[in-house]
């Protein structure tokens, strides 16, 4: 199988370091270049020192984030793994400069500009890409993700809530109103940043609501859960902060239209046979430690008799199913690989 | 201040121990007498070896759990540290020898039988203690508790989900129907037993979602509801274990049928006074770390415009405010002291 | 019992944090005033939430950190929590306006200015004031505590390795030469400070040795096993951060001189009688969980017969034993109070 | 290259779990039979739902533990993964059927049957193959494990401890006296029993020392360190117990008898050419999260002046390089295939 030369800009992060312990073992991927402004000049192993040792990362350099460094290192996808509202900037001249990209950022993830700008408060950096972005969720979107020039990889709480939501919506089995999505979330969510409430002291034997009622990634939830049920669909959408590393777990309240019965079927006509989503049924419960370093999300379902309707249940690592093993999946597709190549 | 003497009646589990922590402390207690069939004969602080050195805790024996040996030792006050089941049988002898008993299990927090076999699927062991007990949540039934003999102090999650929202059902500003109660809670509320799942390398780096949808505390939150409301109220309820060794955080989603403007002046009605309810308002999130070893339980909430609807979240230790903590607030009523005595 | 206004100095750490919640409940101790350069004028309650509710913390705003404002207070008492080098500026004017200095850093631990001057690289801000500091730990040093104008509280490493050295290195039943000495620490030790090595995510899951082999509380603690040996003493030591919120726990090697049997008749000649060491004896391990929250230091000890030596181990928690429990220690002395007031 | 079939035997406890993780994904192997006597007839996946999705685990079965059964399966190569004792009742037979075993029990580690009945305290059941035992600790015994027929792969401990000692003790550079050792576990190194002392609740926040002065892994340990020295060695050893799921951690002070600055030298002599050592030198700390999940052993060293030694640290996974990795290594060298195969 042709391997393929990737780039990626922005790996000091949490995701960043996540796209490189998976790249760094892809059966098919070279990698070609790495980029971080603080950590430029420096040997990968010296940065992310676990990756010592590994044969791909042997000779691999900190490169400057300049865009010239990047299409110069003969990359032919690249990933931006950048704080949000930074990716814009990036990707236009790289699209320009013939290369597919691959954003883990926000950025082009809703297609209404007005909806991005209500929610970020500011103006968006490249409102012309938006039109040819792809949402990168391969269940959803995989056609299009093949031809993609642009893919807006998934947040990491959408894609424990959209996944679980979508099938049973377009086959309207529960009502679009109404709908109570609860998250909780391990603290690498929270990015690799210096701020005193994310401290271990602060964080162990704590949890904690935070960012209700609108958090932004409501956002691109709702757009997927409208385009599934055909018209708009606003959720109330509670995250929490839990203290483990990885992972979020999801429980979702939604009412009943149709019969229970149909909930089964209609998971295994969506996902039966997707690489990466494991149905539970309605016996067994999601649990972090079944997903984390995975790129497997995992559904359960409950009937709850006493209020008319299903719980949904789902577990995912955010680093991996919510970042950079879908982005991977992503790239599995343009690349006309194997789909689980690289991501058992 | 009249001191009085006490017993507890099950003092090896978590819930014992934490009883044990507040009245070894407690400025008006005498320890009368402590039971335990596995610990009978041993010295407290051989079982609980972070008690040596605290005067109260000096020669104290476990003594096994006899009936005989508990009315024996003087006590005017036994508390019931023990399975759901065994507490029924330990109450009836008891306040026919004279003693009150706050019981902490389960088994005479429901006044309709019917409703405790229906959950349980077993007979109810005393039956006709039921119309005597009283439900031992001092924010409602303050002025009961001070005469009872039998009091059924409240379950953990129960506490964090009935005080957020039994004010604003009185006063209807919500909608009693499809109201959404996500609750986490930490590891120690499952009990100190020998099970696998409960393991330390089981729960840590995990969190997952149980006893869904019809958890067997859900009896006694709707009980209470109901009794706000003036008619049966049914919820949905999804509990879920996290990684702390203690704490419960609940996320409550309820519809508004009044303003919003209103949520805050009902609670400073409720709860402005209350000794134990902390409220943060609409700008502040509940956190386990601010009540982790206290009696204390904080409620926030949050407008969302978006479903017309209310978040209401709080926070408590579910080993004290959901147990031993409100039982001897409980105490603290029924011996006329004042109501913080023991619990700051 | 006559009461004391005290102040805290420095109270948004984690030791001020620790000081504060055992002075609010103290039974003698009335709070004057508590100062933060950053939070000054906000209620304590706001700053500290966990407090709210708590009788004592009623009303209570944070002053600046001046010197009037202190002696202003009516303060008779004063408690410095803050970073090594800044006390001993307040040190200086605090005991000339008459007030007895409490001071939880390091800058009046040693009394010799070349080892500290050695260890920390910089002058001292205030030598002068060595001659009067007491080393503050009341097991070793109560007589001169009770009139001292300048308390040196020990630091939480040097407090678990110094109580179980000292009574055997008296005795001359173990060889000065050789000790070595492990401790593991929570992350609490290492303050309220925003640095990415302390994130939750860095450091759960995670532990590390560090400050190999000259940590600065060697000084500290080798000036106290020197006295205690009448020569000079040099130790290895091996200080290690674990994920846990607090406590140390230590374990150390050293050879005898004298038979094993000895050294329980030495540990309970030392500290039969003193209210905050427990002498575990060697069937029995401490643990962090019997300690935390709590002023005890626990002593275990083990004959190792393969290599002539003798395994002591303690464990105790960093924030109150190792600071500001034992600080308050040293403050029930001063005011001639039962030496467990407020500590139990 | 060709692949080969291979047996496990006890998948259910972590160390079997660990073993599949890793042998599912290694590209030359094919799973031929996992035995469990709890798990008989049903299907991997549901005994560790983890693997569900992995393409080698689909349709493969737990069957009994009977030799028969595991012959039958065309097993080349068997891992053991038992319990202490009962490895030995499995190996004579399988090994007489043709089969090469890797025992992962300390049944064949030590050579001397008197040591080991000693610190067992029990007859030895199979003493007749420990003269054909490899310590298949492939540093040390590369040659000899590549034509083995019963490999005793190390304890965790063990490795982390032989390993930094070694190459330092051949060299004379460090006094095989007074070595003294402390290390601490994850808590998956107690296993995956039902036992109240490894609850969550009982753990976390918790640490303690146990099994001390004489556990029984010093055995192989001073076995290995007395064959680099050519004579005895004893040393003293302190294991303790953390909360974190995975990982060892060890620090040892040994008395240096020729200059520090050869230490460098002798571990690049060493381990400057091994595929699982990585050298830190004596700038960086080894972090268990550097080694988790992978089969990495990190060493770094300290020159203590003050007392004429040198200070070893090290980390690795007790899971990976500690247990299932290390004989995956071993399997790696049997087979002739690259040392690195299926372990990065």
């Amino acid at each position: 199988m042709k391997s393929m030369r990737v780039a990626i800009v922005g790996a000091s992060g949490y995701s960043g370091e996540e796209l490189l312990r998976l790249l760094l073992r892809h059966p098919h991927v070279e990698i070609a270049c790495v980029t971080s402004r603080q950590y430029a000049g420096k040997p990968l192993t010296e940065v992310h020192r676990q990756f010592e040792g590994w044969p791909k990362a042997k000779g691999v350099i900190f490169s400057g984030s300049e865009i010239s460094e990047i299409t110069a290192s003969g990359a032919e996808v690249v990933f931006l793994a950048l704080p949000h509202g930074l990716a814009a900037e990036f990707a236009a001249p790289l699209i320009k400069a013939g290369l597919v990209v691959i954003d883990l950022s926000a950025d082009f993830r809703v297609a209404d500009v007005s909806v991005v700008e209500e929610f970020s408060g500011q103006q968006h950096p490249a409102p012309e890409l938006l039109k040819d972005a792809v949402y990168g969720m391969p269940e959803l979107h995989r056609d299009q993700i093949r031809s993609a020039k642009l893919v807006a990889s998934p947040g990491c709480y959408p894609t424990s809530i959209i996944l679980p939501l979508v099938p049973l919506l377009r086959a309207g089995i529960i009502s679009p109103e109404r709908i109570v999505v609860n998250s909780m979330s391990g603290v690498s969510g929270a990015g690799r940043k210096a701020d005193v409430s994310l401290l271990y002291a602060e964080c162990n034997e704590d949890a904690r609501a935070y960012s209700l009622p609108k958090h932004r990634h409501l956002m691109e939830i709702e757009q997927e859960l409208s385009f599934a049920h055909g018209a708009q669909v606003n959720i109330a959408f509670h995250p929490h902060l839990i203290p483990v590393n990885r992972g979020i777990l999801t429980t979702i309240h939604a009412e009943l239209k149709a019969g229970y019965s149909q909930v089964e079927a209609t998971f295994e006509d969506a996902y039966g046979k997707e690489p990466f989503v494991r149905l539970l049924g309605d016996g067994l419960f999601p649990e972090l430690k079944q997903v984390v370093r995975s790129n497997f999300l995992d559904i359960a379902w409950r009937h709850d008799k006493r209020t008319n309707s299903v719980v949904l249940l789902s577990a995912e690592d955010n680093l991996v199913k919510g970042a950079a093993g879908q982005a991977i999946h992503s790239l599995n597709l343009i690349a006309n690989w194997p789909e689980k190549s690289g991501l058992i």
